[in-house]
């Protein structure tokens, strides 16, 4: 499981919409496939690449699959943006922050 | 600006190759272009893409363009993963982070 996994994943609208649906809580996959019109097997398709590389967790309860955000791809995510911003943009933000704080005391 | 075009910028293995070098700090453009494999005229694309979405800078001093990460973008995808971080997901990570977590005193 890798950051590449993770953005190759999220660089398609439908997966995005998935991922933005599921944040508002778990679902099941035919709830999910409704109002994104698209089939039940283009959502599970989807499902598997979100699963795959750990922003999505299904599990099957009887009949219905029922799909939540899982936290191992966003922290992979998080963890990428933070490698690339922790040289000289991190720091340039800093200083940034430094000349707009007041000054205490 | 919208974190949709900074998803569809970095869904691109190449753009994704091009910000993990400018992490190390600004460079020319025909100093990123050799690693990659790639013409100029194809990393001077990626650098637009890259550019209209808030994640690189570019400059033009005398005949040579300089590049650089722009913290825009990289803003916009932690405000996404905050988003959708934010409901039940981050309620879990909080819960068992107070579960390993020794007790003071």
């Amino acid at each position: 499981m890798t950051a590449d996994r993770v953005f190759h994943a999220l660089g398609d609208p439908t997966r995005r919409a998935i991922v933005e649906k599921l944040g508002d809580g778990p679902t099941s996959v035919s709830r999910l496939a409704e109002p994104l019109g698209v089939t039940l097997t283009a959502v599970v398709q989807h499902l598997q690449v979100l699963e795959d590389c750990g922003l999505v967790h299904t599990e099957k309860l009887g009949r219905v699959r029922t799909c939540r955000l899982d936290s191992a791809g966003f922290k992979l995510l998080e963890k990428w943006i933070a490698d690339r911003r922790s040289g000289w943009e991190r720091r340039l933000d800093r200083l940034g922050e430094l000349l707009v704080e007041p000054r205490e005391g």
